[in-house]
């Protein structure tokens, strides 16, 4: 239809279809809990169901968007239904979309402030904002990254830069007077942290993991006694990273006791917040992340708990040149006689093309207003509250974790059933096969441990219920099973 | 308005919503030539125009989508308009903003098969689909990141971990048995390649960069003697990096011969083709590509030459299992049964979580087809030549590189003026200043160079002759103040 002419879609198409994808997607919003939460279909099928090679002509565009409904569809795993409780429930809302469709049309690269300054700019507002409302002093300043991987793995870096052993210049590999070089984190660090490690050249042995306390958070006097054996054993100690809302159960590291060992050691103290940071804006939880605000960096993740498309990492400098010292570079193609009055992305990280990630979020804010998401991430951590409640008064349940956030950890533990991890697994694949809820799991000294992630912007408290019904159901069913 | 209740936007304004952001979109795309090309905003007027602080209340989304027009838009530099020929140009086309809307509301994060198939199984098939109609081998296999950097920097870490060095687990840092590590590109290489060796911990040193001929291409002849030196020395030579499409001039090296000298002392082979790849898909240009198939990697970026809106780069693997090696790692709470029978998206990098981005890919093949998408590439090669043929038969401008693809390096040198630099560099900067149309520039031989880029979707001849004449017109003025 298109092969002989050509420039774009005509500008009336684009209407027509724009329209049917606007209908197709409030569809998929208004029926999405009539669909399964894990998608059903069987590994390879949707691969096996396309052509082997590309369409020599164009095609026509209503053939695409059937085939989205046809053959994708089924294919999505549909975070955003309600019931979707594992790993971290995406929070996204449909504003964001509006976003991704504006940047996708302008599709400006925000390199240099000239190639984007809208981006640029409204980047360091809606930064600002969100800064505010999370309640961190005002010379903090933030870059957007598309992951929280790899934001942390820019902020690792810098405390490399800043160790001052020429490692920008002359790398680390041919050298014999380099020490070995250590971070420190707890054993509930989120993996990306031994990923950064791994990329940055430092290797896993530079990954010092604190042993943690019964609430799974970093002890501080391990970390102190590590720092200090490992300064004894000549090693060179750059940088702590103390997570507020870890991975497996979102506990959250003291990271004001972490911050005072820091400023002893003279280390970049890094915050990994990617989850719960965007739970400071509410001012009953401000209190768990004391501390924070004494980092050098920290990293959260508006795509997580802000009702924002995935992917938008923030990540908050003490001193954004820390970060410029570290990456800045500039080709000739790229020299601007204005470089010295504005801001250029590109200078802050690996990436020189970044996306107009700011608007999205601009959306996000403006439609929902400070209160708005106030209200929607407080309701979260309540229904979390009430499902750990349950729990708590079930003699065939027990929590296996603090609940400080919108995560419940807690696993069956019927009376007279030996094997509770079995039992346990029968009961997650179960559930999630069934395709009406999604839960994940985590192993908590070795035990096989339930996550319930609380954080759909469409969440109700019958959506707990539901899961709480299918827990007791499944738990029936698995434990005559096994009496069997 | 929205804060008393809870969830997401109401559906039916979604819709309402929905339609006119599409309509704000179609205006944006009709009348895109009316609109400056570089945003005619000074730094800081965004900014100044926009609260201090986030809004208390939500506010009418309305309110939101009058903003964009009012304050967003001026302040968008657009990479859209026919006329940006600065630095590349964008080809990416409104199909593609559907692509993103499906892939901003399902949200899903292509971390395991599991929580994504749909993005996961169309990956594959349509980076085949590429893979054939770019003319590799059917061993590549492919794998999506962010951006070409990214891209590349994996390549890199690869051919790190293949020296089998132990860096992975050892890292580099306090250890005297490590050599230093080596890295071949040309002189013209793109700097993220040095961001790559830097972030790597490889160091700037690690980076050699090999002298070019007068066609701005890589000696092959220089490469093997570095290699010889280096090893003589006790360095170890792990990767050469030649490019197809350098960002300079699009000059090629000869990968063919490079390849020669890779296989001669097993150096893995990474091809940048971020910008030409797309330009295989035409039978008439792929002899330039001659040797690629020999490559252990090549990454490419759809979201430069091939219709699809930033992000979207592709990295081929001769052996994809080698990324792998160098960057999987599973922490329990993403443990999954089925993880030997299915391809786990986050096996391959830094980042967990990975946007869905075949969708518009695959959106974009099927809209244009194979014949449509060579035709496009095609028209943007004969209007840089039509262009070059203008600059050479011209007393006044001449040209300043071989034009391989769809990029004119030239310059003025019109009799008489002693200062060919200033010159040119007065007429860039007024006609970049006048919002009629975007040229960058380069230095080649220390001489200020003109660049010309034809990639947009909407590019036709006459604005190509726009340019030509804005150039003849700022060449009189700037000539007649010099001789003043």
């Amino acid at each position: 239809m298109t092969e002989q002419t050509l420039g774009d879609m005509p500008t009336e198409d684009f209407r027509r279809y724009g329209y049917a994808v606007v209908d197709q997607l409030a569809e998929y919003f208004e029926d999405i809990e009539q669909l399964p939460v894990l998608s059903q279909i069987e590994p390879g099928s949707l691969a096996a169901s396309l052509p082997a090679s590309a369409p020599e002509q164009g095609e026509d565009f209503a053939d695409v968007l059937n085939d989205v409904d046809r053959l994708i569809l089924p294919a999505v795993t549909n975070w955003n239904h309600p019931n979707f409780h594992g790993l971290f429930s995406t929070s996204t809302s449909s504003v964001g979309v509006f976003g991704e469709m504006f940047a996708a049309a302008f599709d400006m690269k925000a390199m240099l402030w000239r190639t984007s300054p809208a981006s640029t700019e409204l980047e360091d507002v809606t930064l600002d904002w969100l800064r505010q409302m999370m309640g961190l002093p005002d010379f903090f300043e933030g870059i957007i990254y598309d992951t929280a991987s790899v934001s942390t793995m820019h902020a690792i870096a810098a405390a490399r830069e800043r160790a001052n052993l020429g490692i920008r210049e002359k790398g680390m590999s041919g050298r014999d007077d380099l020490p070995l070089l250590r971070v420190y984190c707890s054993e509930h660090v989120h993996s990306s942290i031994d990923k950064a490690v791994i990329t940055l050249g430092m290797g896993t042995r530079s990954l010092r993991k604190i042993e943690c306390n019964e609430r799974f958070e970093m002890i501080p006097e391990r970390l102190a006694e590590a720092i200090e054996e490992d300064i004894e054993a000549g090693y060179q100690p750059i940088c702590v990273i103390p997570t507020i809302g870890t991975t497996s159960t979102t506990s959250v590291d003291p990271v004001d006791l972490v911050a005072d060992i820091c400023e002893k050691y003279g280390l970049w103290l890094h915050v990994d917040a990617a989850y719960a940071g965007s739970a400071a804006i509410v001012p009953e939880l401000q209190h768990l992340f004391k501390g924070w605000e004494r980092a050098d960096s920290i990293v959260t993740n508006p795509h997580k708990w802000l009702f924002t498309p995935f992917d938008l990492s923030v990540l908050y400098c003490r001193d954004l040149n820390e970060l410029k010292a570290a990456f800045s570079l500039v080709p000739e193609y790229l020299k601007t006689s204005d470089a010295a009055a504005v801001k250029n992305g590109m200078d802050y990280g690996i990436q020189l093309g970044r996306r107009f990630r700011a608007l999205k979020l601009w959306f996000v804010i403006r439609y929902f207003g400070r209160k708005g998401m106030i209200a929607r991430i407080r309701e979260h951590c309540r229904l979390a509250q009430l499902f750990a409640s349950w729990v708590k008064s079930s003699d065939n349940f027990e929590l296996m974790a603090p609940v400080p956030f919108a995560l419940v950890c807690f696993r069956a533990n019927p009376p007279g059933v030996s094997d509770l991890d079995a039992l346990n697994e029968r009961i997650l694949n179960a559930i999630n096969a069934s395709g009406k809820a999604y839960l994940s799991h985590t192993k908590l000294n070795g035990a096989f441990t339930l996550r319930l992630s609380v954080g759909s912007i469409r969440v109700e408290e019958r959506h707990i219920e539901k899961v709480w019904k299918l827990l007791n159901d499944r738990l029936v069913e698995a434990t005559d099973s096994e009496i069997k």
